[in-house]
Order: structure tokens, then C-alpha cells, then sequence
């Protein structure tokens, strides 16, 4: 264990910026004397009270604030939710970002999207490299995940081995790169680990979550059986091995692979180009080329694995694909699990397909899909290895690093030793001890656009009474000094009722905003807001008698 | 087998407005010569782009094109997807309702909450009556559901026998009220029927539905291993024997029950009042009682267990109960099952809960809840007693629907004699035949407040624009004639950005604005639209650009 300048050992300090108690977003946060490194830059996805909002990313001013520390952005994997804030973060932090060749493949084609091309920045690694930062040394460990090329990181420190997770699947069968390295997460753990952070998405399944390989042996059995249809088969882009499985069960049945939706062809462009992912010769062809095969000699793959309005699935099945429309000779295969909040997207299209005739095999059917998160055993085999002197469960709603500290209790962890967390929570260990000590900022910023951060309850809020009953603006020029109503007051809606249908409630909403204005001149109210709040409580009245709606109203009165 | 008048048999004719298709709004039509019979009157919920939508009811004009024709609505049970609608039917039709003595119990409050008092056409019945309704005759048959009281319809028509399931499981040791009559059923198959309709919410689920006496138990477990908490029990408020089995373990454990929430509260009334429910003495205590008893010796049946944020128990979770809140000292008991797009609130207040040290079960990881509604295996049976002539699948999406028919299919029924309909569509049956033959008018009637049918597709519209990106107001005054700016522009938005940090991009939409309107006015543009439009595009494309969001905008613009 290295001491810096022979001083005493400083504590390390470790606080998660997200995912704590929420799915996504998520970046932790180690730091030592000098030395800060950053685990992780993920964004996460808008709540359903967030209207409008693009996506959610992680407040960083405690590391705008600390920037000179900063040693590095080390990523585990590819997916949105360890990278998605990278293009948002690295604008403000001039930080060096370590990741494997994939990941990195990936986050070039994000940082270019958002016109960020200094990659020099970005440092390719291979799992097993050991990476030297500040007082830290990260090292690099192989494990199995929905997409190609993850790591967890086993990090050195002065006060010890730290072992952050990430997200991770133990997979005894996967389709390429080998099983996790469990051998050398073994030998960490007889080292001694002082901190295991792991992660939590799956810790309510029990047992073990299957291999890959099994949705393989799904479409082997779809492509078998269906030899009259055209095959679409919608998953996530980045899931790199079950593209190539997709891709190698068409060549074995001599159909022609067309790739649509952009993400997808985003991340096919990158997967083949480093090497992640090959097409058999002649196998895959232009969605143009698409017509000159008979359609049971093509296989289509797609995004829109979750419903999404704007995908390229949604537009296939309800009528908006220029290129591709489903019927009769199409089967679909939905190779996804939806994520809480989509179940709804995703029955629509299932159900619209349906209705048209086509075939549909999803997950709640046919095993077409497994996911890349450890359950319940896997997680266990994980502290089993590891045997961390804290732990810290990450990744998961609060139900979840709850049901993980009970796990880890069961394995023989000690209450007092396991902390269930909050973002922006510090915990600080030494060489003897470990506690809870203090806050930095934390929270959810929110990205609208091109604005990060600018919108705030207050909007939100105006997006909510908007989107319920409308807005109705009262308009009227006024002559204050002559306590004269000049032009006005117009009445004009929006999203409250059909107006051509409500003429006599508007021109009645326009009577009382002419009683209440005269009301106020008549007896020389010629203070703004008493004049504004007397139009919008009336006419509030007025609405919510006639219609039991309570529609935003905006009083816009002006002077001559 | 009956003929009307001594003509020539007339044409049985069978149409869905609602249920088909979707999970809700259930309502069937049965036409014969001079006479129609409707059986149940649902609401449905509003999907998520229905925003501010209270409810939705179906579309009745054909009914109310017919209405000496109708000889009365039946009721199969009192859940709203079976009678929420009649509040707004039985003003436009004035027609006799039949249904047991819980559901009309269940009606009669829900008239009275609408200002509808004249329940003098509401005809209480008992499972085994029959009622002669012009040429049918119906006859309530007993099952088992979630709510007591239920019955399916066996109706003589004068081209035979239909059936429709109405809501059923069957549950072989019910908590009351006995078994489903399958033995009157039988006859009737023995009998002959020419259609069957039948309910398809499980038909996905392999198996048999557990009996409602399985939660009881898992009740009693729960009570008898947390004798240091107080027990909060949330469900469905219609559920009587589950409201019962709690009251009856609580009584046991010596516990008093308080109720709460205002659904809660009306139906246990009801179902006291009818003799559905009973407390044994002393353990009902208003909840203004609950602080004399020691924590641990109360129950609490609440409502909120879809985490409805207006509900009790979500009141009670964050905060905002004015009687109760929830600690260490608490376990709750979500007694439920998240329905489609409710998952999320759900899982809020079991993280709340948990956070603050409340103990949560939950249907995840409790046998805490059972279903209502057949599997697959019940449905077969149903089939099995029935051997209809014909078959339609009713209530369920489309993916339902579906795999019902194959599930009919694999009981010997011809594909030729299923048929798998939209609402509107009219299946005419003689005696010989069967086929979809025309079309009625049918469809969603979103009520809003008081309104009811006057939010159409423009105000959704607009709703989910100024969801996204909120509105931004011009209001300017000219003297058209003049060519002559007299005030403004002023420039409002809501919903758009925080002003207050925006100052310089709302600085520069007046300007473009201004620009804009001096640009017409300089070049002698005096017609309205032109003008909006000129301030609306270039506004449009400067905010585009500043902040890629597109906010709807709103030229006001007077004329002194």
C-alpha cells in the first residue's frame, strides 16, 4: 500500500453523483488527499412529471469545484446510462477518460454528435490493463454484460483495494470474449478488499440469470419454423452479441440482413469497424436493396425494442417507415424486456402488429431475450469472492440496495459495515474505520434542448397545469391615467376547450374579464396586479363553475 | 325457443362499444328485431396522450338513435369498468338497470355523488332470476371475481342461447358467497348456446388463478410475525372479501381497524349497510381514535395501492396526511397488483417507505394479492361447459383477443366461428349463420370536469405541445390604419425557460418580435394573418436556434 509524501494516510472519501436510488445516471466518486477519480458518466431519463425534459444528468459542481484533482473518467461499459453525460460533463471538465476499445467507439461517435471531436483525450484499455492515477491505481477486469467489452474496476488505494461492479452478468457460455474474469476478482479478494461496490438492478430475482446463448437457440428455433415469413427482430443497438447472433442465424438460413433506425446504425458502423462484429460475406445488404428479395429471405433489424414513438419500429408498424410496412408476411420479434414506464409503448405496437396480421414473439412468451444484470446468485458469488470489509450496493432504486444489504447480510456481512446510501452522501474510510461524513452537492439536472440546468420546478410545474386544462390569456390595453379601457379585453384559449364549440362560455369568459377591468377603472385600481389578480380570479371562478376546469390564466394587460 | 309476433325469426345482432381492444370501457349491445339489451356500462382510463382527461366513456350515439328500443342495462358486477359510465349514460337514456343488490349498492352512490337521486329505475336482482326484457330473457348466473355480487348472463334470444362471462375466476374455496354456479352453466351448454362471449384479461397466464384464501393466509402470517407494528393494509376498495379477510385477521390479533381514503370509506359503508361486510364489535375505530390505542394494536385499510398521488396512502407516504404518518413503527401491505402504466408510482412509495424505515410487502415478493380473472384454465373449463356455436373474445387488447381465439381453437372451435372484433363492428347471427356485417358509431368520449365529449384531438394537441416546451405569448397594439406601433411587443412565455435567468434570449425575442411587426407595418402588411405569421416563423426559428426547443407560439396582436 503506497503512502503519498510519507504523510499520514489521508481517508478516502467515496460518494456516488447517481444511480443511488434511481436507475441510471450513474457516477461515483473516489477521493484521496489530492487525488480525485470518477467512476462512470451516465445519464438517466426523464420522470413522467418531467415534461419536456430530454434527459437527466448528474449535478458535477462538486467537481467543477475540484477540477485540479481530478485524475480521470474511468468507464466500464458502453451503455447510456455509464457514458450518456460524458458530452455535457467533458465540456466543463478537461479530464483525460480511460475505457476499452468499444466503449470508446462508442462515446467518439456521441462526442462528434455533439460536435466535441477532441477525442485526444480518450485513453484505450484492455481488461486486465492497470491504469495509474494520482494515489489510485485502476485495474481493468473482464465481465460479462449486454454489451461487449464491460469491466468492473478493482482500484488501489492508500487505505485499501476498492471493487466497483458495474454492471455485470456471470455468463459460463457467451457468445465471444469469455466468461468475467472470476479468477482474478478471486485473487483481489484474497488481497483483501477494504470497499465492494456492486451493483443492484436484478438483486429481487433469485437464481441466476441465463446465458446469451439461450435467446441464440430462440431464433435458432424462429428462423427454423418460419421459413415463409420476413424475420424483424427489434433489440437494443448496443447489445453487440445479440446483433451478431441475429446476424449469424440469417446467414445460416440464407437470408439477406438490412439494418435500420439510427442508433443502430450508428453502433453496427462502430462494432464492425473495430473488429466487434462481422457480417458473412454478401449477408448484409442496403434496407434499399430490401425489394429485390423475396421477403422470407430477409432478416431486418431494428431499434424500437421499447415502444419508442419516434423509432424505427413504431414507424414500421403504424404506417410512418418510408421503406418498410408490416403485414401478413412479417414476424416480429421483440428481443428486449421493457423497462418500467414503457410496458404500455410496447403493447401498443405489439397489439397494432397483431391487428395487421403479423406474427409477434416477445418476451413474455418465447425467450428471446435475457438480461445482462447478475441476480440474486451471481450477486452473492460476487461478495463470496470479494469478501469486502464495507460494502456500498449500487445501482438500484432504494428497494433495491435494501433487498442487497439483506443479501449481504445473509453472506455473513455485518449491518454496521454495509452502507445504503444517497447520492451526494460522503462516506469516509480510514484504516480502522468507515462512517457516513457529510454532503456535496448532488441532484438532477436537467437537459431541455440545448439548455442544461435552466429549467427548474417552476417551469415544470407550468408544463403540468398546462398539459391538464390549458391556458386561457386575457388581453386589454388600457389608458392608466385616464382609468380608460383602450382595446380588449380579448379572450384566447389554448388546449382548454374546442372554441368553436364553446362560443358562449368564451364570450361569457370575456364578459367577466370586461366586468372585473371596468370594475378596477370605475374605482381607480390602477396598480398592476390588483388589476391582473381581480381579471384572473374571476374569470378562475367563472371557468371552474361552468366547467370544473382549472385552465392557467394569463392576465396581459397593457398601458397606451 | 320464443318468436315474436309469429314472424319470420328475426336477426340476433351483437356489437361492442367498448372492451374490444382495450382494458376498460366494457359495454355490449344485443339487438333483435325491436329490442336491445345492453350489458354493463363501463369507464375506462385515459391513455397517456389523453392529458388532463378524467375519464373515458364510450361513445353511446347509437344507443341513443335506439332508445325505444331498450329494454334495460345488466349489470354483471359493480367494478367502474362495468358501471362507471352510467352516471353520463342514464342522463341521455332513460332505461331500467338491472344487477344484484352489491352492485346497484354500489350504483346508488355513485348516482347520488352525480346529483342523479332518481334511483327509481334501478331493479335489484339475485343470481338464478330471470328477466324478461322485450324478446330476450336473462338470467344471472354467480361466479367469483374481486368483488362480491358478480354474475354472468345467460340470455335467450330467439336465435338461442348467449352467454357473456362477464368479469370471472373460479375460486373452489371462496371467502364467501360460494363457488361459481359451473353446474347451471353446464346445463345451459347441455341446453345449447350459440354464442359465447368470454373475458380474456389472463388468458396469457398458464394455470388456475389461486383462491382469495391464499392471501388470508398469507395475511395471518403477516399479522402473527409483526405483532410490533402496526399494520397498513392498501387495496382495492371494491375488493369485499379482501377488506373482510383483513378485518377478520386484525379482529383476531386483537386489533382495532380504522379505514381511510374516500373510496375506501363509501363502499365499506355500502357493503356494511348491505350485509357484505361485518365487524365484530368494538374492532371498528374511527381514525381521529386511532392515537388512544397503542400503535401495535391497529390496522389501517387504506386506499392507494396503484400509488394514486391524490390517495391516501400516498398522502400518508409523503407527508401529506393530515392523521397519519409512516415510520419504523409501520409494515404496509400493498394488497395489489400494479396495473399496466401504474408501475412506477407504485415502486415511488414503496422506495419512500422503505427509506424511512417502513417495512414493505408487496405482491413481488408476498403472495399479497391474487387476481380476479380467469386463466387459462378457467377459461377452458368455460369453453369446456359452454361449446358455444360461436365465439367472440371480449375484454382485452388485441394480443388478448388473439390468444383467446387460438386458445378456443385448441378446444376444438372452428376458426370460421371465432370472431375477434373491433368496438362498433355488428355480428349478425341467424339461425345458420354468423357474420360481421356493418358498422355502428363507437369509440372514446373523453370526459373532462363537466365536459363530456368536447376535448377532441385540437385541444389534446395543444395540451401535449405546451407539455413539451410550455408557450410563449406576443401581445402587441397597432393602429392598422396608421401603419403605427402604439405598444408592445410584449413578449410572455410559461413553461418555456426561468425568465429570471433568461433574460437576454426573452430580451432578444422582443427584438425579433418588434423587428418583425415593424417590418410589415414598414412595408404596409396590414392583413392579421400575415402578420401573426411573420412574428410567429421568425420568433419560431430564434428560439429553435437559441435553445432547440419550439414552444408553442402566440401572436396577440390589437388594433386600437
Amino acid at each position: 500500500m503506497k503512502k503519498k509524501n510519507n504523510r499520514i494516510t489521508p481517508k478516502l472519501r467515496v460518494m456516488a453523483l447517481g444511480g443511488l436510488n434511481e436507475i441510471g445516471k450513474n457516477m461515483t466518486v473516489l477521493e484521496c488527499g489530492e487525488d480525485i477519480i470518477i467512476i462512470d458518466c451516465g445519464l438517466g431519463f426523464p420522470d413522467d412529471d418531467m415534461l419536456g425534459i430530454d434527459l437527466v444528468i448528474p449535478d458535477i459542481s462538486y467537481l467543477e469545484q475540484n477540477v485540479k484533482k481530478i485524475r480521470g473518467i474511468f468507464l466500464t461499459h458502453g451503455h447510456e446510462d455509464h457514458i450518456g453525460a460524458l458530452p455535457y460533463v467533458l465540456r466543463n471538465l478537461d479530464v483525460p477518460v480511460y475505457g476499452t476499445r468499444l466503449t470508446l467507439g462508442i462515446v467518439r461517435y456521441k462526442l462528434e454528435e455533439h460536435g466535441l471531436s477532441s477525442t485526444a483525450l480518450l485513453n484505450t484499455v484492455t481488461a486486465g490493463d492497470k491504469i495509474k492515477a494520482g494515489c489510485f491505481e485502476i485495474e481493468f477486469i473482464h465481465v460479462n454484460h449486454s454489451i461487449a467489452d464491460a469491466c468492473c474496476l478493482a482500484i488501489k488505494t492508500p487505505v485499501g483495494n476498492v471493487v466497483h461492479s458495474g454492471d455485470f452478468k456471470l455468463d459460463l457460455t457467451p457468445v465471444d470474449g469469455g466468461m468475467m474474469d472470476l479468477t482474478r476478482l478471486g485473487e483481489i479478494g484474497r488481497e483483501g478488499v477494504t470497499l465492494l461496490m456492486c451493483e443492484s438492478t436484478n438483486v429481487e430475482q433469485p437464481g441466476f440469470t441465463p446465458s446469451e446463448r439461450l435467446v441464440g437457440r430462440s431464433f435458432e428455433n424462429i428462423f427454423m419454423q418460419n421459413s415463409d415469413k420476413r424475420i424483424v427482430v427489434a433489440t437494443f443497438s448496443s447489445n453487440v452479441h445479440r446483433v451478431q447472433q441475429i446476424i449469424n442465424t440469417s446467414a445460416r438460413y440464407n437470408r439477406k440482413v438490412a439494418i435500420t433506425g439510427r442508433s443502430m446504425l450508428n453502433i453496427v458502423k462502430a462494432a464492425v469497424d473495430l473488429g466487434y462484429m462481422s457480417f458473412p460475406k454478401g449477408v448484409l445488404i442496403d434496407i434499399n436493396e430490401l425489394s429485390r428479395y423475396p421477403k422470407n429471405q430477409t432478416t431486418i433489424i431494428t431499434t424500437g425494442s421499447q415502444g419508442e414513438p419516434m423509432s424505427a419500429l413504431h414507424r414500421m408498424t403504424f404506417g410512418g417507415h418510408d421503406k418498410i410496412s408490416l403485414g401478413m408476411e412479417d414476424l416480429v420479434v421483440i428481443s428486449a424486456h421493457a423497462i418500467p414506464g414503457n410496458e404500455k409503448l410496447v403493447g401498443n405496437i405489439i397489439n397494432e402488429l397483431m391487428r395487421n396480421g403479423v406474427s409477434v414473439f416477445h418476451d413474455r412468451v418465447v425467450e428471446v431475450h435475457v438480461s445482462g444484470h447478475a441476480r440474486e446468485q451471481e450477486i452473492k458469488l460476487m461478495h463470496a469472492l470479494i469478501k469486502p470489509k464495507y460494502f456500498v450496493p449500487v445501482h438500484g432504486e432504494f428497494k433495491h440496495l435494501m433487498r442487497h444489504k439483506e443479501l449481504a447480510m445473509s453472506m455473513g456481512e455485518k449491518e454496521e459495515s454495509i452502507f445504503v446510501m444517497e447520492i451526494g452522501q460522503m462516506l469516509e474510510i480510514d484504516e480502522n474505520s468507515a462512517k457516513i461524513n457529510g454532503m456535496v452537492p448532488a441532484g438532477k439536472v436537467l437537459v431541455d434542448g440545448y439548455g442544461v440546468g435552466d429549467i427548474g420546478n417552476i417551469v415544470l410545474r407550468d408544463r403540468k397545469l398546462l398539459s391538464q386544462d390549458g391556458i386561457i390569456i386575457v388581453v386589454a390595453t388600457v389608458d392608466i391615467n385616464g382609468l380608460n379601457l383602450v382595446s380588449g379585453p380579448d379572450v384566447v384559449s389554448r388546449g382548454f376547450v374546442y372554441v368553436r364549440e364553446s362560443e358562449a362560455l368564451m364570450e361569457g369568459a370575456r364578459n367577466i374579464a370586461y366586468q372585473a377591468l371596468m370594475y378596477c377603472l370605475d374605482n381607480g385600481v390602477t396598480e398592476w396586479n390588483q388589476l391582473k389578480n381581480r381579471v384572473r380570479d374571476d374569470l378562475s371562478k367563472y371557468l371552474y363553475a361552468q366547467t370544473k376546469r382549472k385552465p392557467m390564466i394569463l392576465p396581459i394587460i397593457m398601458n397606451v
